[in-house]
């Protein structure tokens, strides 16, 4: 609720993106239509358009991203918007500068977006909650709590494979659920967009408590999980951010877990597979079935820039549209 | 007198920007004037002007400063030039490379201008008498000595809320006088504008020898130093230049030094409050003071960008329009 | 021959720039009669092309080099093309992700070229052979193998000084020939050009076995060695590349083949100083000869931004000129 106040404006434009949480079926799809028409452009020889001419993009990263940070900087410049990367850990913070003043003293320079990136939950509402009204938030990850441009570039591609309804649609997300932003980000905008069947599949270490409230279905076992799915999304095995012994070993969860073309036999046979990367290659899949005919991996990437471009547009143009 | 022949051209136009000292007030009117015209640009929704298209601005930064290094950045950007990053402790430097051929190849490179952040007070002097005539060197701040962009901003912005009659001002400069290049600056800006009454306010341990030379009244007690004030500067604290005990504590920093709303009463009632920034609350000022109406911190940030288009315009495109 | 076909399209067009080996006499000469029209464009006030406009080049360094980039990343934009610079070093491969993972990635955001900086000999065409057809490398120095772009400037900058027939001139390259891939590159590029005498000057440990085969004259006496020449290029001494003992010190280096006025005096007397920098002044020679009126070293850096635009518009606007 509160969410949805700050993302979306009194006219139901894009304000700022926090997380997929909040956000209507009818906004989201706007986003995926101005998408759209973005993937387009970047097929074409001359890809750059003037929309954002004049404006300027702050990366606020607080957490190391190249990856992130580089698809945000490329889509900022194919709208012709100057982009200024700030690394904050090098930053004035370590003269003990406040964030807020921070924010504030950037925010004096006139520009018009912050991406952030953010080790802790909640950073980029609590950054929302504080801008001026010039400004627009995009919250390219944070902590554990969310990512929604990248669970909209795995909208967008099921969509552009699959077609618009997604009610006939059974889709499996498989891995570490409970250390995952893009999960819930995902089971979100599944949601939102009504799918018919959307499952998780996991150990049971790795799946948060009160799951099924988020309406999925639970599995533990990937055979029956990925039965008749329309679609595959592996997770990312974030090693790094398990503490502790969840899991026995990648081995033994490749065994259980790790999708081969063999296993796939029981999915639909024109199921899509995907991934957001960076893959484990062994871990989470082989290579076999990362580079077959049914994965779309690298389509997701090519997607997140459309995306990301469909994001930042609306939130920065609507503004100069529309009067407040 | 060594500056001044660096600093301005035979016939008046700005050459390089190295410190206030050796500017004339002419100068530093025209300089403000032509901010005038800028800030007005960064208050619309376009706000770059093609002024320096294809001109190429290298920040040499030879100390971190993400929050200097950004504003000179956003300037050039504003203006449509190409901006070259070069943190030089990474660069060849350490290879054995010595300064000046840096710059030699820097200058074959055909780029139009250093900005330059150096901890040694008179790098930016040493570089500006060795760089080729088609190069302008502006200083970003150098050791002790000197930081003028910071100093002209200022003088914008008392400029703008006072109006350009300084003669009948009186501002005071509270906080650490020695450490400070901030301070040296304004002091002589102050002075070039022939303002009626400049102060300095700090504790003998952190105020230079010699001060009075300056043409300023210095004053060791805040409620005295501040009295009848139009304008009161505080300094950043520069806890991390501060070898040794020149300083008892903070807290007592802050108990007879920190600026508060009930100590201000004995200023004028229309004060205007200023700080180059990042604050430390609860040590120079408390939030109060630092976020009340009367403070115009924010818009220092705001007036830096556009200061920093003029000069940065000014040097470069006097060359091509004067044939020398 | 594997290069040979990896370089050069079907209709004898450049596709990537991995080695100075594999190219043709007449694409070279192409590329030094683009990098003419370049020089032109960068001696003038406005210093850009609109060639590149919307094209994303990706600088791909896993080894610093702040002078390469530099010289890449100004080329680039001059070119008006956008620049992404990539430290892979702290990107997504220390999360696990494979080096051909990483290039898919940034292949699937539609990006056009790869100048790619590698410690390891055979990286850039190990990278060309990997790549998708419409993103073409160029090798910004690779190990101990090759540096094309560097050996292209320098014969950009003889060619301007002594003409088109390189049949009349001797040329001599002086000292770490083992350790150093720009005289690989250099060797390749005179033999290339049909140079009438091409000579290396070295103490025999730094010189490499089976160089004659080359196709120069080895010499271990400086006078020897540039007695006659036209052309004298020194090369850096790698002292962070010498593994143990192979020199007594650099003192005893400059004595033995350190170059000075004195030295000169058996070259002709229009001989041209070249030296690809960073100089080690009194190692590989004396100040006075590097900034004597016969060095072109800073001509050079000049020369680099020309013939880097050159190879950079060349490769990729062939590809939309030419239907394949």
């Amino acid at each position: 609720m509160k969410n949805r106040n700050l993302q979306i404006r009194d006219d139901g434009g894009l304000r700022h993106l926090l997380s997929i949480s909040g956000l209507t079926n009818e906004l989201l799809t706007r986003i995926l239509d101005t998408a759209e028409s973005f993937a387009g452009v970047t097929e074409q020889t001359v890809k750059k358009v003037p929309l954002l001419r004049g404006k300027t993009i702050v990366n606020l990263f607080f957490e190391a991203s190249t990856r992130t940070r580089t698809t945000f900087e490329l889509a900022a410049k194919r709208l012709s918007a100057d982009v200024l990367n700030i690394n904050i850990t090098q930053s004035s913070t370590i003269k003990g500068e406040s964030l807020l003043d921070t924010l504030r003293n950037l925010e004096a320079m006139h520009v018009d977006m912050f991406v952030i990136r953010h080790a802790d939950s909640g950073a980029a509402h609590f950054i929302a909650s504080n801008v001026e009204p010039h400004i627009s938030v995009i919250n390219a990850g944070d902590g554990r709590h969310s990512h929604p441009t990248q669970a909209m570039l795995d909208m967008f591609t099921i969509r552009r494979i699959k077609g618009p309804d997604f009610g006939r649609l059974r889709v499996a997300i498989v891995g570490d659920i409970m250390h995952s932003r893009v999960a819930r980000s995902q089971i979100h905008a599944l949601n939102l967009l009504n799918t018919g069947d959307v499952r998780i599949v996991a150990p049971k270490t790795l799946i948060p408590a009160h799951c099924e409230a988020l309406g999925v279905h639970v599995f533990h076992d990937l055979q029956e999980g990925i039965r008749d799915a329309d679609v595959i999304i592996m997770l990312r095995l974030q090693r790094e951010r398990m503490l502790g012994a969840l899991l026995p070993s990648e081995h033994e969860y490749y065994e259980l877990f790790g999708v081969t073309e063999e296993k796939l036999a029981v999915a639909k046979p024109d199921v899509t597979i995907m991934h957001p990367g960076p893959i484990n290659r062994g871990v989470e899949m082989d290579s076999e079935v990362a580079d077959g005919s049914r994965s779309v991996i690298l389509e997701q990437v090519t997607h997140g820039i459309a995306v990301r471009m469909a994001v930042m547009s609306m939130a920065i143009r609507h503004r100069e549209e529309t009067p407040e």
